[in-house]
């Protein structure tokens, strides 16, 4: 059962079916557009509109909305859901996502997994979705104190089945590694996008950008609702990575003032090696 | 003649010989391993350390060293550079580079036409050169008062046997442009990484970092000794639109920071309609 049938929950059933790990999927979303396009393309097998619906025959069930929407969700389905049955979901802020079930269901169900694929495109909706998505990618899986042991084996099997790697830790630590590894770029590209767009030669500027700017700004297409999402729900976070890089770069911005070429050297040296380095991590781990 | 055969310099000899448009390559640079390479890759014909040698010879130069370096190998031709043969180069900062040329010479040739490709890969090296690296990119040429409009005609020719479109600007308003578009961009991408490499938990931190972050920071791997040079050569234009942005930046903090979503999504969604017409624009102009 995928609840918001889109980039993500799309590329995962359509994984899982791949892996031959799943007999039926159920979509279950607002838009009955985006259903019926999801069961044209082969994504999911019958759908409904009604979340309490069909959650009585449900054996394992995705949260893949967007963070605003997972406490409503979960209250709509809470009277519902099957005790048994394990329930995860895959968003990007794993503390505001156990407050919004925990709110919505009353409790925290000891079978709710909390998740997050660090996958994406820039690219949003069922149009996208592509049953490669998660091969070789890291699974975060953040189990609260309440969260059965079993539910959450079941949870990793069942990613594994797409080709993730599964990997454990603190809702409180995931928030803190992702607001500095995604949340920031994301809010950084945003900023630079809307600067230039403002800025009375937006379409010379636009017009002379080539390879570099198009890779830097890529994730600044990506889906506004559900980056505003992701702000509210992991703003503490997020601001302390953001103050801090704010700080590096007014310094890094004296640096250049005042016109130190052995400091912009240093510097700029030090952040290619690391990026160097973490390319190369990156290359090998997709090469494995 | 190409002065400083890296991925530059490289690509362009690489270009003009697929498209029959030189007889000879000579590459003069300071390392004579890399001139070796250049040689055993079939990049150049012959080549010298010494920069007034072969020169007389020349009928298209081409500067493709980093900024720091064009006034000191202007010196070092001026007094053996032939008056008729056309001098250019590939610099991003085209003011620095005139200035740099014209104390190098004592006065800038009639014959000198600068240039700067706007392509180019997070690689350097001779290694990474290849011929179509400015298929389908755009050149922008700055001739100043004193430039021969037959000189920019031949560099023009030249660059579009590359596969290059040529486009005329002033110096001023070429660096005011690549400030936004390139340089600025570049600052933020080391500027991020260094900030985040320096976090206690940066190997967490690149451990979980995917695509989008991959992308947002591949320019973090560019050459530091040319990124030194272009911050101290357009310094200026660098830290007028860096200023504008940071104040931008910490705008869109206090969005986050009062968690006001209608502002966040209506930001993100104006930076994105604004990317996605970018990128479309370029895709477009790639399928041409």
């Amino acid at each position: 059962m995928i609840f918001g049938v889109g980039l993500i929950g799309g590329s995962m059933a359509l994984a899982l079916r791949a892996a031959g790990g799943v007999s039926e999927v159920v979509g279950c979303s607002r838009s009955e557009a985006n259903l019926k396009e999801a069961q044209r393309l082969g994504v999911i097998d019958r759908w409904t509109t009604a979340p309490a619906q069909a959650c009585t025959e449900a054996d394992i069930g995705v949260l893949a909305v967007p963070l605003g929407s997972m406490q409503g969700l979960s209250a709509a389905i809470a009277e519902h859901w099957p005790s048994e049955a394990v329930l995860t979901d895959v968003g990007s802020s794993k503390q505001a996502v156990l407050d919004a079930v925990r709110a919505g269901f009353g409790e925290l169900p000891r079978n709710f997994v909390a998740g997050h694929p660090i996958a994406g495109t820039e690219r949003s909706g069922v149009q996208a979705a592509f049953a490669s998505l998660f091969q070789d990618r890291l699974v975060i899986l953040t189990p609260a104190d309440e969260t059965s042991p079993l539910a959450a084996e079941r949870v990793a099997a069942m990613w594994r089945a797409t080709g993730a790697r599964v990997e454990f830790m603190t809702p409180a630590h995931h928030d803190h590694i992702l607001a500095a590894t995604s949340h920031m770029p994301h809010v950084l590209a945003f900023a630079l996008v809307e600067s230039l767009a403002r800025m009375s030669e937006s379409d010379e500027i636009f017009h002379y950008a080539a390879g570099g700017f198009r890779d830097f700004t890529r994730i600044a297409s990506s889906d506004p609702v559900v980056w505003r999402d992701i702000c509210l729900a992991n703003r503490d976070a997020i601001l302390d990575v953001l103050q801090r890089f704010q700080g590096d770069l007014d310094g890094l911005r004296q640096v250049i003032a005042r016109g130190d070429g052995a400091e912009l050297e240093a510097r700029f040296g030090f952040a290619k090696d690391a990026r160097d380095r973490f390319s190369e991590k990156m290359q090998a781990q997709l090469d494995q």
